[in-house]
């Protein structure tokens, strides 16, 4: 199996928060910038830098996350504090609380429809009215780098026929973006501007799915087990504020949305995304085609009266572009399958055993972190049949 | 507005470990036995009943649970470290890690697919393959007492017309038992009965919905905030060690499940429900007759991989069960509220403002903690429109 990096895009200097550690320290909050972390704790002494996550610190709200920010780039040019970021180990950024997956690609959308429901009228009446989502696995989030088991699940081969319990043989990634909840509801000071109040940072996030799991499953009540095995995000959470250049209008919306997600002036991320099979980049595309707004997410999350806690998530759902090679997930790149795609010397229909999938994204003159993580096989049956009771 | 509660069953004593506190005390672990909280933490000095939340004893494990409850049990004549109930207050037995919510009841399941897919075929293809489920918010579960404020959504009237921005028409409510999980799977001693090495007990849930909002909302990806605005629980969790006088063998399944739900022995659990609205009872029902045990809903939901959290809830769906007036919702009660019911001297279709709807659950000797909540009004449109951004 071909596991090379060597094709590796160039990127920006990636840019965030995050925990770390070194040889017989513990993990503690730190800054990454290239090729360098800023040790937070030791140049502060704050409580709040010394905890295995980042909570601590998203909770203070905004002033504290820019003042912060503020104090580490005026002393970007001393070596005091300063690690090698080759010399530490990351660890999972935050706590997550609630994880909300949504659907806001209208391209992806789009597709999906017409690969599970047929040609006629792929995109659900409801989509263009108001952002769809659901809830995910809190618990099955993991950092880049800690690897990915093909899980087993219930597959029906053919209709008409029995399903299978069986490893997937469907297994696939999905792009997105996810923005991460600092301030809670009660924290936030400007309810008015939620997105900005409530928003710390942005992820990348893999949502890994079993598409034939997932298909089977998920009438009425929505994905479950094709998804809740795993999920990716960067190691480092890039800051909201950092990314103020990258806002760009957002695409206009028809129907006009109703009252309460109906912004003044929407702004989508100009941010650049890259998949990355063995090394062989086999997507391209932007986060600013995107249909929902951040801040249409972050409202439509709200508008029932639910609260925001300090480390939800809330993603995009994947994202897709219009043209081929910008699709964020295999199923759309391969037509479910049906036409594989070349990955240098080799074809790929779906995700095989050691296939190793990177996605690095570019925002202007600075990197989110990469989302990376390779396939192991499946387990063997026994660890999936041994909970059941023998009483 | 009727809220008289004088009509209220007689129970067996409540009996089940919860955080209560008292005038100038920290919130602390707690054991209730009928009308008295025995308090742990003076008892012991022991730090995980210290805690204002029962994480840090649910994780101790199976034999650290069956030691404490045994000691309590020897110590009930006595009167040290006993309290009224009357005298203490209640709060969030746990943190909640993640919330699955299920489908076992073939009788909801079937009710609820004609009621939201026509006559043709109610039960999904995949409902007795497998125990359907998708994940609910875990941040919006509250404990018993603490009232619902009827939440605002998108709802679609009449087909054909555009969606609406309004508060629910269709407020209900969900009677259902969660299985709280106490140790991770990390931890679990036994792995061959994963349902009792992991389940620490259970609680009664009830999970709010808005039936117009769902209905408009869930396709393709399942409930959102159709449901996420509320979720109660029994503010007292039940050991489930203390409910083995109450298995009884599970209903046959047919067809026969796949390996990884097969168990030698299934079994259920007898426990009497009843709703009251307004103090009036509406419906009485049994867990007994939810098609899917325990045991096969940990299984299920462990089958893709995914490890439990301490915390986890495994929620059972709503608990139906055949003959009028067992039916665990108003949606069913009613048929979609084409035919109210009698409560008292008034007529219901769904939840109006001001009501009070309170589960009630007798296992043989003891009962489970109640879960009780009145119905708020939908806040002013302010509250929902003030997260837009107006930059």
């Amino acid at each position: 199996m071909v596991t090379t990096t060597e094709h590796r895009v160039t990127q920006a200097p990636v840019v965030g928060f995050g925990i770390f550690s070194t040889p017989n320290q513990l993990p503690r909050v730190g800054f990454r910038m290239g090729d360098r972390v800023f040790d937070l704790f030791e140049a502060t002494s704050k409580a709040e830098f010394a905890e295995p996550s980042l909570n601590a610190f998203m909770a203070v709200g905004r002033d504290g996350w820019l003042e912060t920010i503020d104090a580490i780039l005026a002393l970007r040019n001393s070596d005091a504090h300063w690690i090698a970021a080759d010399d530490v180990t990351t660890h999972l950024p935050f706590e997550v609380a609630d994880f909300i997956d949504f659907y806001s690609s209208l391209e992806h959308a789009t597709n999906l429809g017409r690969l599970f429901r047929g040609e006629t009228a792929p995109l659900g009446v409801n989509w263009r009215w108001m952002p769809i989502g659901y809830h995910g696995r809190a618990g099955s989030i993991q950092p880049s780098g800690v690897p990915v088991r093909r899980p087993w699940g219930h597959v029906l081969r053919e209709q008409g026929r029995q399903p299978e319990f069986t490893p997937t043989e469907k297994l696939d990634f999905e792009l997105e973006l996810a923005y991460v909840v600092g301030a809670s509801t009660v924290q936030a000071a400007d309810p008015e501007a939620a997105s900005d109040a409530h928003i710390f940072g942005l992820v990348l996030l893999n949502d890994w799915s079993a598409r034939d799991i997932q298909q089977w499953e998920y009438q009425p009540l929505g994905p479950f087990l094709g998804k809740s095995f795993a999920t990716s995000i960067s190691s480092w959470v890039t800051p909201l504020c950092l990314l103020d250049g990258q806002r760009v209008p957002l695409t206009p919306q028809e129907p006009m949305p109703l009252r309460h997600l109906m912004t003044a002036e929407g702004w989508a991320l100009d941010i650049e995304l890259t998949v990355e099979l063995n090394g062989y980049p086999i997507s391209r595309t932007n986060a600013r085609s995107l249909y929902w707004s951040p801040t249409q997410l972050v409202a439509h999350a709200m508008s029932n009266g639910s609260a925001l806690r300090t480390g939800d998530i809330l993603a995009t759902g994947t994202i897709s572009g219009r043209s081929p090679g910008t699709e964020g997930s295999m199923i759309e790149l391969t037509g479910n399958g049906q036409t594989p795609i070349r990955v240098g010397d080799d074809a790929r229909a779906f995700l095989e055993d050691g296939d190793e999938v990177r996605f690095t994204a570019t925002a202007g003159r600075l990197s989110l972190g990469e989302v990376f993580a390779r396939v192991l096989p499946a387990p063997p049956l026994r660890n999936c049949s041994t909970v059941v009771s023998r009483r």
